[in-house]
């Protein structure tokens, strides 16, 4: 077989559909976030404006965080060394997972070097590991979810998104001997809706099910301390396990989940993509600590973040630009397109200075191609009316429908 | 069911087969590598030097890498904001990438959060994305390669390690047209014995099979820049796919793939476990992009590195302690017993500073259980003569056999 071919003719289908992915390739600067510089294909730069990033409120650049960061690559040097058993396990890495299991109101949280990881570590152990499990899974749960359930092998459910009478009917269904695990997200990445916890939760408990409750693009940002969704509605203590990501809100990298002392302590002991991985650097486990800390204390980045989204969303609404209305800080611009949205998508680059990449398949379902917009607390009014009167422009270039006023 | 008494019971289990890890709570110190700082369970400190770590030869300490880090974080801030398509691909991203393909001959690579989710991610899609593929695995393949192949569901045939025959017989019983594809590691991590590259590419190509090498604990340490066991045999560009870490002997964290553009652009464009998470931060990029740069002209580290390595080894033999013998720097002493290494690992922590973490199952077989010495170019003849004088009291004390002269 001539593999190379293959290759081709695979990444070919992928161009013809509009669904090639070609990266910004970017240089984030410290201190002007959302600005970065982009390097065109020859080389040369220009000024751009980031209105996709999952660092949501600039925390990246927070001075605590990377001074924090900084102190400890002098301490401790670049890289932790090993794995967490075999002389990876740094003093940082033990203070952070203090600081998480208080955020969530747990005994115990367990890191690993993504969110990615952590989910599909933790919910393939879970799911092999306790005999006869049968996982129900949210029908628009993250990649990394549904990679864990297909690797434990476990049986498993998919209940109508944010649907608690659709899980009740499938729970009901089920042997009520058998061990149960239903797991959801709490702000869905894509089109920002926000799962009914409440009464998801009140479903599993009537069924004895643990619940598992990804909460990465909540952290941070909801919640009196950062907590998420759950603990700005009280339920935290609720959920059988929190999970979350120190690479979105928290501006760093690295995933975690929390629950009691057992459970964190049975992933860790039998998870194969959490013992046989070289550990996450002090640094980012200091820097991500710093954020945690101090997004539990300060208001001031979620205000300003909702803000600036109520005031994009308001312009988008008076230019008639359709988005998804949804109760989070994620705005989706729908195009409907593939081909459409990434055309829109290198115009605002190179026209406007607006960096927003287009949402293909299979990121979402074809026919929903969006443009994924993520306001933060840094982005400024003028900046604000810059992207929506660009999208106005280009809307009425290419006689894209408008939204019914 | 209750989930915790399920979980502590599992647990249990794992303390009565002695193999219940307990992580040492470590603080490096930048500067004084091998040197760390251990914190007891009551809060207490004490100096130890460590004997495990992966970073074999320090590099993560060196201070080109820590100073690239910091001015990493001085420019673009603490994390990378995004997913590699969603704006979070760095310019730091795209030079490492340029590096890495320089570094084993190729024409492309691509970085992934570390080198557990590389293997996990290249091999299972690669495997479940050539139609009719089948996988032919080294017996001794790491954790990661086995699960991605298993995440892939492709046919799999497990050849016996090391052995080109076997590989041979199995590739000759399979279908002709099928499309194949050979993993395996150079040097093994527990017993450091290296392949038989040569004679498997050659096995290899005679079938027509796509070879798969993880170079994860030979790059930077073999070749003359570093590029592996296969540059230093000159076989590099026998191999379609060379894996590698960023996290062991280059010092920082993160894991690559390198081969042809388009075999790279595939799994770039179809890897759920590249897609789908969060880039790693451009500080992490910039110091492995250093370590990289300095180990291709500097033959320093890795000269002292296999002196530490024959000194150790010598003096082992002069005291009768038994170690397996390997072409490699991986120095495992033998114990044999899930408790008594345990035992052993402990003594040398509070009686002599010395930490090294017993290696029990299911890292290694039952019956195999060692401490798995990793000397660096930074361990002193002192740090050796104290090391080797600890473990002759201890094989004394504890009437452990002795290897015969």
């Amino acid at each position: 077989m001539d593999f190379d071919s293959f290759f081709k003719q695979a990444l070919d289908g992928l161009r013809e559909a509009g669904n090639y992915r070609v990266f910004a390739d970017l240089e984030r600067q410290s201190g002007a976030f959302p600005r970065a510089t982009r390097y065109r294909d020859d080389g040369s730069t220009h000024e751009v404006t980031v209105w996709c990033s999952n660092d949501y409120l600039g925390m990246g650049q927070n001075e605590t965080v990377t001074a924090a960061m900084k102190e400890a690559i002098d301490r401790c040097g670049a890289g932790a060394g090993g794995t967490r058993n075999i002389s990876g396990t740094n003093h940082y890495h033990v203070e952070l997972e203090r600081e998480l299991a208080d955020l969530h109101g747990k005994d115990a949280a367990l890191i690993f070097t993504s969110g990615y990881v952590s989910n599909w570590a933790a919910l393939g152990t879970l799911a092999s590991k306790i005999p006869g499990c049968i996982v129900y899974s949210d029908a628009l749960n993250h990649a990394s979810m549904i990679e864990g359930i297909r690797h434990s092998r476990a049986d498993k459910r998919v209940w109508k998104h944010n649907s608690p009478e659709d899980l009740d009917r499938l729970l009901s269904a089920d042997d009520p001997s058998r061990p149960k695990l239903v797991a959801f997200e709490s702000v869905y990445s894509m089109d920002g809706d926000i799962a009914p916890i409440r009464e998801i939760c009140d479903v599993a408990e009537r069924h004895g099910a643990m619940t598992y409750l990804d909460e990465v693009h909540a952290v941070g940002l909801y919640g009196p301390r950062g907590g998420g969704i759950a603990e700005r509605e009280g339920l935290m203590d609720r959920l059988t396990v929190i999970e979350g990501t120190l690479g979105k809100a928290f501006g760093v990298m690295g995933g975690y989940i929390t629950g009691s002392r057992e459970l964190c302590d049975f992933v860790r002991s039998f998870a194969s993509g959490f013992i046989f991985t070289t550990a996450l650097p002090p640094a980012l486990a200091a820097g991500a600590t710093a954020s945690i800390r101090h997004l539990k204390q300060s208001q001031d980045e979620r205000r300003l973040h909702q803000d600036r989204v109520r005031r994009l969303r308001a312009l988008l609404d008076r230019r008639g630009i359709p988005h998804m209305d949804n109760p989070s800080h994620i705005v989706p611009v729908m195009v409907g397109n593939a081909t459409k949205c990434k055309w829109l998508s290198d115009l605002l680059l190179d026209n406007y200075g607006i960096y927003v990449q287009p949402i293909n398949y299979p990121t979402v379902p074809k026919g929903t191609e969006r443009l994924r917009i993520t306001p933060s607390p840094l982005h400024t009014d003028a900046d604000i009316d810059h992207l929506v009167g660009a999208l106005n422009d280009l809307w009425s270039q290419c006689a894209l429908s408008r939204a019914v006023a």
